[in-house]
């Protein structure tokens, strides 16, 4: 069975998919019609029950929560992870969760403050500032982002990325895009390996084939522009 | 080398020491001094970059992230979940991350919600009505809890618990008890499976001497009453 990957461009699937690029696993798409909020219905629903973008369909059944295809896609076909009982699993799993639950649940805040606030525009503003806010020791993304660039910091330049060097590219992808206007408080210079790493990554071959596929521009990762897609939406 | 748990009384840590009793498998502990704001400190901060109980010693170096050290204790003594390659693993996992950075992370700003929105009450009491809201889809904690149910619900009564299970056990407990007096929200009754999974727990051996530890209590899932821990402080 070739895995069916349930996808919307610049979506959080973009990470599925450079993996799978780099793995060389064949895979279908799906669209999901973002414009209209087809995410949300009672069909995709059946597929994801917590509605999120993306869904993996695998000979297991199928997957959801992007770093959970992942670490399962590493486990599976033995690539792009240290392997479960390697001295190296430790430490990589324990930023792998931290990039899920942190610097990726708190994009989602700052995508989406409504979701969590309501809509109060001073509310909103309030928890945008808070997220964004200089270093105050991971609680915040700048700091979040520093405890993943010391991580990625303590390796070598590798051969070929990880999983979580894949999560990383598209988060600073969209920490340089969005919200559009409201992303002065991100300098990628800042991080020096994840700058490192999202240039190194754009001179990839599975980097330029997502990038046509979904529309986002000669260099992706290390100097974005906003995606022009030739199916769906991305938002 | 024994493992070492970084813990504060009914912290996350809670969750850690439940799994590593069910295994069997030798531990010590080292108590985090929430009342001095240890978490805070320099000292622990050379444990965990980020601060958050728990941390756990282990041979291939310290680890942090609640589920990231349950799912690597389970690959490690090939218990208490699904093991890689396995046809439940795909599930599983998409539930285990789908619990750390959703429901999780939504209890983190029900219980902090300054560290999200500041120190405004009218805007902590919007996030927190927004968080508990009636489910709209998984979105809410609610919604979210709903999800797990089914999910649990699948599966038959296990001989043992799982990862998951020790989770979700320690989330129904918080979820009845923090912040006073702004539970009502929640009712374990509503979700059939993780009430019966709370209360089957309850009645573990491994449970009875985490409870005894920490001072939970005799029934420190299924109706549980606030910590009086004979070391430390949960908040």
């Amino acid at each position: 069975m070739v895995y069916v990957l349930h996808y919307a461009p610049d979506n959080a699937s973009l990470i599925v998919r450079m993996t799978l690029e780099e793995m060389g696993v064949p895979y279908t798409t799906a669209l999901v019609d973002r414009a209209a909020r087809a995410q949300d219905g009672a069909a995709y629903r059946e597929i994801n029950p917590v509605g999120l973008i993306p869904a993996l369909e695998t000979p297991h059944g199928v997957m959801f929560e992007t770093a959970a295809i992942l670490l399962w896609l590493a486990d599976t076909h033995g690539q792009m992870a240290p392997a479960p009982g390697s001295p190296q699993r430790a430490r990589f799993l324990s930023m792998v969760f931290f990039v899920s639950n942190t610097v990726h649940a708190q994009l989602r805040m700052l995508f989406y403050p409504a979701k969590y606030v309501g809509d109060d525009a001073q509310a909103q503003d309030r928890l945008r500032a808070q997220l964004t806010a200089p270093d105050d020791g991971a609680m915040t993304l700048p700091g979040a982002l520093r405890v993943v660039d010391d991580h990625i910091g303590t390796h070598t330049a590798p051969t070929a990325p990880s999983i979580l060097d894949c999560y990383m590219a598209a988060i600073v992808r969209w920490c340089a895009l969005y919200p559009a206007g409201l992303t002065t408080w991100f300098d990628l210079t800042a991080y020096p390996a994840l700058s490192q790493m999202a240039r190194q990554l754009d001179t990839r071959p599975a980097a330029q084939a997502v990038a046509r596929a979904e529309g986002l521009g000669p260099t992706p990762f290390s100097n974005p522009v906003l995606p022009t897609p030739p199916e769906g939406s991305a938002t």
